[in-house]
């Protein structure tokens, strides 16, 4: 396998509202797209985007944040939040050309890979490998949007 | 403030040597830098690229993992691994163009900055903010090398 794109690092918030006027206020971003609910995951999400190079050169298709707020109690960053109320660093997720292919890689590897293949937040189909076969990082391989290329 | 580009995330390891195995065996990373220490910091490190876009299209400059292993137990990151034995998430950097722009800003806004600017792994001027004022991220401001422009 040939290591992809860092598409996005997911970070966990107990207030999508409070991170976003963080990012917006004190941070500065100033491309942040609508939230939207993934109920299949249990989560509601909200992307913002980094600029590509400095001075926004390059556009602003850099390494996104992924804020995550649980929809319920019953929702897996839930127990995240638990143990940090405040949220942070969830997870990062990495692209690759085929999703099929990359599940294949990592179960030869011995990798445990937490549930099915199924559609991630981008709309592509996605999975999480388990953060104690990974160095300790909650790692999702994501296939690459088609009109990302 | 403008947000800035997603320079790196901060990975704690144990062991640097075998987050660079798991980079360039599992995740088929290609391009990892030669480890050195940061005294100053009391850490060791090594800088891996991400493909700036599909199939390494626009090259290597993506946002880089800084894997980061604690030069002795009196390192800032010693305590992080000793709560996470395997490593994990351990910090987000951003940059900016002027650090001392940057820092009056974070001051302005009331958020606790973490010792003086210093000299960071990129050769430029950094300094940490407080997690607990950042959404519970431990969050680096870097000022974007030169020779980045």
């Amino acid at each position: 396998m040939k290591l992809g794109r860092l598409n996005h690092i997911g970070v966990a918030t107990p207030s999508i509202a409070e991170s976003i006027a963080h990012f917006a206020q004190t941070m500065g971003a100033t491309r942040i797209h609508t939230p939207f609910d993934l109920e299949e995951q249990g989560v509601k999400v909200c992307f913002v985007d980094t600029p590509a190079g400095p001075d926004g050169l390059g556009g602003y298709n850099g390494t996104q944040i992924e804020l995550i707020e649980p929809l319920s109690d019953a929702s897996p960053i839930a127990g995240f939040l638990a143990k940090n109320p405040l949220g942070g660093q969830h997870h990062i997720c990495f692209e690759v050309e085929d999703i099929d292919d990359a599940r294949k890689w990592f179960e030869q590897q011995g990798k445990r890979i937490l549930g099915p293949t199924r559609i991630g937040a981008h709309g592509t189909p996605i999975f999480f490998l388990h953060p104690k076969d990974m160095m300790g990082q909650l790692t999702e391989i994501m296939e690459t949007p088609k009109d990302a290329h």
